[in-house]
């Protein structure tokens, strides 16, 4: 077990524990057994990892970002379920997604569940916490920046905007993506350290966020890299990406008028070969490429801007663990 | 303006001044402006004033109730979205529901959104209250129940139950309902005054709020009583209703099999002349009229156990305007 799996494991248990144990009523019981389902399927835990180790580049140990850490966990759990009905996705971390299982009413209700017990942990853990004031507005902070950038993703597939602009996702993924994956990890590790937060750590983080999120599309398109959920589920789901910017900005006339055609028809009648076509024309335009490009030039600039942020860390080797981490999930493995 | 009037229109303009004003985005002005939809509809805001009047019950000013009042038509407010999508209503406060305005995706992200400043809200409404952590306490308690409710009310149709009991059905509609329309502003309105609340409060809280709720459920099916939903929307949605009980406990077992096969379609597959016949069964068994005096009956008892609980109130007044209250909502007006 490597210390980072060790972390993991931590954070995970962290997060169950958040949740209730049982109930005397069957029917409750079952309800607060579907409120782990999400929590217990294992994900990357990126957030929870990077709250951890900025925790102890700030001179702290790992414990004391132990809350944070798993309240941003429990924060990511209710917002995928919450997600995947949104964008009628067919399968998270390797399973149906809630909804498939259990239909949009009940699926809906669990996550307002869990965004409840996110906030009872919350409220709990600041209580006596010196930055506990501090930590709850980084949440609220995270929270409303991460719907904010959630609407504007479902309002483009919805009015079925085709002019989205490499700026205009840049501004999306910094709300939909950034806030919570690198920005509030880095904030957050600082005040469980009890320091204040390096104001670099906002622009550091927003690149380096940027730079997840167009990794993430990237695997997506991948056939043996997508992760635990369905292969081009962003095309199926017509989700505006920079590949597909790029490739609306690249291809002809005839071209675009096609992309628009395949992609404006609703999420269920997109059919595989709508799929296949726009990926030979991706490929063939090198919008995959460009877009990694991209994720990897953000992630050099994003770790320069973390480490002008925080030009002495305390701990110089967790430092250096929380910078290979942001590095390995953007970077190209191969 | 009566007296209520105004608590009403100062509770209206504090749930406004909860969301965010204005943005420098266009798309994100206007999702600001999806923020206000439900909240600027005008509802009843029952628990709102109840919070007020039971704030006041106790001696303190209104005003000091304020607060919680607001934070509570917050939670009601992103609630309604939900279950509006949850239910697949069509009708809300007599305009379209959200999710039929905005599709399921954009609607439930603005629930979540709303949930999010509620929270918001409360941290910064408790953070110097002398009862501050209380208050918290009550929501997070409030919440739990409510979605738990929920839970059981979803899963009843989900899963096409027809066995359900009366003793069922008041245990479902005490975590539905009751905990967030009475329990929870009597105890509200205890804390705002800066007094811990009484312990019958529970009990009492728990009939008049369970009261509130059959009354609502007789009041859909009476066409000339439907305030801002759909007529009968409770058969279309094959609600579990003590109505429905009652009629299933009372029908031979030739209706009860029509009422199964009626009621076991999907919601937009459930036609008028299916509602139709329900109706008539519903008045043939008088299920209606019995609905009405269990209604009215936990009305008498919970307003006995009501002024048991404060026998002598600091503002006999205010104690009466809010008995007068949860009579109103749940006793025959003609």
């Amino acid at each position: 077990m490597t210390a980072n799996d060790a972390r993991h494991e931590a954070i995970r248990a962290a997060v169950l524990a958040i949740l209730p144990e049982t109930h005397s009523g069957e029917e409750l019981r079952r309800f607060y057994d579907l409120l782990r389902e999400y929590p217990r399927r294992s994900g990357k835990g990126i957030r929870g990892l990077a709250t951890l180790l900025a925790t102890e580049a700030h001179g702290a140990p790992w414990t004391h970002g132990l809350g944070a850490a798993a309240g941003l966990e429990a924060f990511q759990n209710w917002v995928l379920i919450h997600d995947d009905i949104e964008d009628d996705s067919d399968i998270r971390r390797g399973l149906p997604a809630l909804h498939k299982k259990l239909g949009i009413p009940i699926a809906l209700n669990i996550g307002d569940a869990l965004h409840a017990y996110m906030w009872e942990y919350l409220l709990n853990l600041t209580f006596d916490h010196p930055c506990g004031r501090q930590i709850l507005n980084e949440f609220v902070w995270i929270i409303h920046r991460t719907v904010e950038g959630q609407h504007l993703d479902l309002t483009w597939v919805e009015e079925g905007r085709f002019d989205i602009k490499e700026q205009d996702y840049l501004e999306m993924v910094y709300l939909k993506t950034a806030c919570y994956t690198a920005i509030g990890p880095l904030r957050l590790g600082a005040w469980c350290a009890g320091l204040e937060p390096s104001w670099g750590f906002h622009e550091a983080g927003r690149l380096l966020g940027c730079a997840f999120q167009i990794r993430d599309d990237v695997l997506n398109l991948l056939p043996e890299t997508t992760t635990g959920k369905e292969f081009a589920g962003d095309l199926y789901e017509a989700k505006r990406t920079l590949i597909l910017a790029h490739l609306f900005a690249h291809a002809s006339n005839r071209e675009r008028q096609e992309i628009r055609d395949r992609l404006s028809r609703p999420r269920r009648e997109r059919r595989a070969e709508d799929v296949d076509r726009i990926l030979t024309l991706v490929n063939g335009y090198g919008s995959l490429h460009y877009a990694q490009e991209i994720a990897e030039s953000l992630t050099r600039e994003g770790l320069d801007k973390l480490r002008n942020s925080l030009p002495d860390p305390p701990d110089p080797s967790a430092f250096h663990r929380l910078e290979s981490l942001f590095e390995s999930v953007a970077i190209r493995s191969s």
